[in-house]
């Protein structure tokens, strides 16, 4: 019998489709879903439209808290109407204020060996405790909650071997930048990376969860550790000791593509502005001086890392130039927190302490001075994401967010250390375990109103596919665009997720700031638009807006040298068709205004045939192609996954 | 010699010019200075066009943590302009996140005897302890922070004697609220309220300052509470003891106006939306479903009004159509409230726990979902100033807010007390003193350099009065307008305090939604424009932003029946004529469009005569006058204050 590594073994467990050959696609059955408030409107407006029943998985969950600013009354209509719909479509639903949604889901619902989807791109991180649990677009979520299986290609598998031990000073934190630096943010496309070897002992569970909440950045499907004895102890720790099982690699098991880490030998590391992949050693850009120091978020949302700060900076106070903010991760964290004391030492030594949630990571607050640098423990640092347009925003772990807050300049933890004793932590016996803000599904929905405040609209209808069509180009990027340069988070957008027409005028804004207008007059004059795009086009979040505001403006297609995973779903979920180059030289050869002529569309994507576009200002073809599997060819054909959906009930 | 009442020892000790007969000016010495920063900003470029070297009073600070949602650049390059300009002006500078101005002003720095004027209307918040304190607009501080004294009108007292104890289940807000129901939001215009009377000794010290703050609903001047051993011993919990003084009204003062309250004859009492003086008792009303409660703001800082809803949600949770707020006052309190438990109380119980500040009082966040009842122990609900536009917001004390949030409906809790015991709140000896995140004023502050962000931009230049001038009325408005509906606060707009071209285009929204276009039509075709108004126009904020940016827009002058205090003055500071009809019936002959004609309007307003403004729509004439002092006369014809010290340098 084969040796299976762990995410063959859970691959294997939920096939219901496909064979397990590289880039075969396969159907893999869905237990648990996660939905945040930012995407999970637009997901229960299409339930409504698909006129689901009851959501056909074992666990799904609701959570809000992404969306923190509630300066009108969008936010609290959507926590009404998701409310609401939990109930109506049988979901958990998590209270405002209860906590981000891995963390939440890592406390109360994560279970070794369930394969779960959620409709934000860290849902990876729950693959801490052996779950295989990945980002997908919205729509694949709908799917999903109407019993459909998930689809992929089967991935490769990255083994990940970590031998040593850290250094004091250095965490889980070092060890994902150090895979950044290694292999940047599309080095881990096409891969689950699953991380084994002997230094996986000294990770806890949050540990772990740092890791593979990151794991995101590289662009990999997901990552995946093996479910062991410090799993069991989270669990235990939970209260939920008999949700663990064992899950290990079979002795012998092998891997597509093996790394190795030295845990003893890494230094501790930070991303430079712009990208999780600009990662230096923190010696490196030591003495910079910064203006705000953020703790928390998904990417660092243990209780150690949080009392491993409190524990740095007790009895000392941080300087007058720098704001150290507190992004509390969970309700239970602020419960253990405030128990530990670790709350009181951070508010006495200057700390500002927030309401539970996303904020800064998403643009949802504590956007940082002009022209000053952000130190954050954040898992991303995207131009603008912070909410200020030229923010530096570096990304490192507690340790050196802790002791550069105190210093007011970047500083080296490992330079404090000479000075200092490393914090010891020992992990609570029990956590401060209360489901009292969790509302539990129900049996049946059918007599649930949904309740829909003003700004939550139905969603447009998107027409099939054409046979023949032309149309201009209206942007050409380079590589690397990320979902929030294509149409970003942060406080004047999210509020508008369920509100498609509004939402779209801020389309590609970063990138092109008329695209609106430009769109407008496109589709006015001929139907619609093109762009096109280098390298790994629409990295970062899962969002789908970036799909379907684009569509709802007349995007007809992207034509691209490649595209990040969950974005190429989503493009063919709403309908734009996601051309690759055959040549991908061929980028020179178009330029905005230039208009392209497609002919013999429906076929060619039926058969999957390369289509020459013709390009009326150069007077040449370009070769495209479209890499789609079988049942992507009839979605977008469809006109998008909803057509599908309701042509096939 | 004559008996003194606690007011008028003040008022006499602090008097430099004027004699205390009703209604005579009077100027007085000014101890205390205390600035925001949604007024601070502009404060600091009034003081920069000043040249001004350094404050001159004896305690001038700014805070921050009025302004909350940080979702761009513009509220930390706030944060970072004001704490330069507080180094180079000698102002103490409250770090961000160390608590709303009035409740750290108490902590820290509030002394009987003491006079403050502070740009922010609850700024007679600190009345609580004998001292003198008034809300007033920024230009009065940059004044006074030039050394000048601050000028008002004598105003008269109204003693309110307090008789009996409070039963339990009430606390002070159900007192304030008896006064808002006795006289409503213009009842205290032209008084300073004092109150006295064997009653005083069960209100702490914060008791105190719950009533004084709300003091301001009433239009009241101030409102003042002697110094006695309830003073003393909060100014020992805050080890400064030292500080103390007695002040007492002479045996036998009497007051202008009195009143007489029964403590024990009070019910739990509740105002309904739109006004602080729509009060009715909680029984009235109780059943209402809500969905939303805030605790908090400076109308209920307390750490018992805290203590108090933890004591009374503990072990409980609130049911799963509410959220419940808490918005905590500074930073010492949340340090206390994690020493008592009580914090963790609250979060167990589904409390949602938000950073320090002033939050949804000023529509900072926490804006209600449509069409629901949001239930707060915050001073005001001016329709919309929650920042949702149909808000319902009811104010109450903390006991009628926690078991209204436990039920889910408004709830009267002398009806819950027939079931529970009412927690018995005990002072703790000391407070959580922590000075370590105010940074002290410098002694000189020449080199220091003003950080201004992109937002941050000149004041612009304003013109002296003409002495003949016609112009439209482009508003006519009804009694009672706030300056929330002339400009109103919220998240859209408090970033844009000091960039007055921005901010203008918001005047008036909510009156009149296209009064911006109206406004620039009117002063390109006759050079400005005018409204009209009923009793008590601007009441509500000190901001003098509701000034500032109609006289940008070309306002040459308002007509109103009668103008709230603060609000009288800063309209002269900008150059405004505030005209009051000699007979307020004559608001009917005017309406929108009548184009008013002025003439002699300089040596009018010098004389202090009448004014015919002639209505060419109707050809009738209006007599109008402009009770001004001689001063305020020369600040009026210098085209407001700026103009006026310049001049006068």
């Amino acid at each position: 019998m084969k040796k299976l590594n762990v995410t063959q073994k859970l691959i294997k467990n939920h096939l219901v489709e496909g064979s397990m050959e590289p880039d075969c696609e396969i159907a893999l059955k869905v237990d648990h879903l996660l939905q945040q408030d930012a995407t999970g409107t637009l997901i229960m407006l299409e339930l409504e439209k698909l006129g689901l029943d009851h959501v056909q998985v074992e666990v799904a969950v609701q959570y809000v808290d992404h969306n923190l600013l509630q300066a009108d009354f969008k936010n609290a209509d959507d926590h009404a109407f998701l409310q609401s719909a939990a109930q109506k479509y049988g979901y958990w639903y998590s209270r405002p204020g209860n906590g981000i949604s891995h963390v939440v889901h890592m406390e109360r619902f994560g279970k070794p060996g369930k394969l779960m989807i959620g409709s934000d791109s860290h849902t990876c991180s729950a693959g801490s405790l052996g779950m295989l649990s990945m980002g997908s677009g919205g729509l694949d979520i709908t799917t999903a909650a109407a019993g459909q299986p998930y689809y992929i290609n089967m991935p490769k598998v990255m083994g990940v071997e970590l031998t040593g031990r850290l250094p004091d000073w250095l965490s889980a934190k070092d060890i994902i930048l150090e895979m950044l630096r290694r292999y940047d943010v599309k080095g881990g496309v096409g891969y689950i990376v699953e991380y084994f070897g002997e230094g996986l002992k000294q990770l806890s569970a949050w540990d772990r969860h740092v890791i593979a909440n990151m794991g995101a950045e590289l662009g990999a499907t997901t990552t995946v550790f093996p479910s062991d004895e410090v799993t069991r102890a989270f669990l235990k720790q939970e209260g939920r000791e008999d949700d663990w099982t064992e899950i290990k690699a079979d002795e012998g098991a092998s891997y597509d593509h093996y790394e190795h880490i030295r845990l003893d030998e890494l230094v501790p590391l930070i991303a430079k502005p712009g990208s999780p992949d600009k990662v230096v050693p923190v010696s490196e850009v030591a003495g910079k001086p910064i203006s705000q120091v953020v703790i928390g978020s998904s990417a660092n949302p243990g209780l150690r890392d949080f009392w491993m700060v409190s524990e740095i900076v007790k009895g000392q106070v941080v300087p007058a130039d720098v704001s150290l903010d507190v992004n509390p991760s969970s309700r239970q964290k602020i419960e253990d927190l405030g128990k530990l004391g670790a709350l009181n030492e951070l508010i006495k030594a200057g700390a500002r302490y927030h309401q539970t949630g996303c904020m800064g990571c998403i643009g949802m607050g504590q956007a940082p001075a002009s022209n000053t640098i952000s130190l954050r423990t954040m898992p991303r640092n995207f131009p603008g994401r912070s909410g200020t347009a030229d923010d530096q925003v570096y990304l490192c772990s507690p340790e050196t967010a802790a002791v550069s807050a105190l210093h007011g300049v970047i500083t080296d933890p490992l330079d404090y250390g000479k000075k200092a004793a490393y914090p010891k932590y020992i992990e609570p016996e029990q956590a401060s375990v209360n489901k009292m803000m969790l509302i539990e599904p129900n049996e049946s929905g059918r007599d649930v109103e949904l309740k829909k405040g003003p700004n939550i609209t139905s969603l447009p209808d998107f027409t099939p596919i054409e046979n023949t069509f032309e149309a201009p180009i209206i942007l050409k990027m380079g590589d690397n665009i990320s979902t929030d340069e294509i149409l970003k988070a942060g406080a004047e957008v999210l509020p508008l997720r369920s509100n498609i027409e509004a939402i779209s005028q801020f389309a590609y804004e970063a990138l092109h700031p008329s695209f609106h207008q430009a769109a407008l007059k496109a589709r006015d004059a001929l139907g619609g638009h093109l762009v096109v795009a280098g390298e790994n086009y629409a990295q970062g979040s899962s969002r789908e807006h970036a799909a379907i505001a684009p569509r709802y403006l007349g995007q007809k297609a992207v034509i691209a040298k490649s595209y990040a995973r969950i974005a190429f779903q989503n493009l063919v979920n709403f309908g734009i068709i996601p051309f690759v180059f055959e040549n991908p030289e061929n980028l020179n050869h178009l330029e905005t205004n230039n208009i392209l002529v497609f002919n013999d569309v429906i076929s060619s994507i039926e058969q999957g045939k390369t289509i020459t576009a013709y390009n009326k200002a150069t007077q040449q073809g370009i070769k495209l192609v479209c890499p789609l599997s079988k049942r992507q060819r009839k979605i977008l054909l469809a006109g998008g996954l909803i057509n599908y959906l309701k042509n096939s009930k």
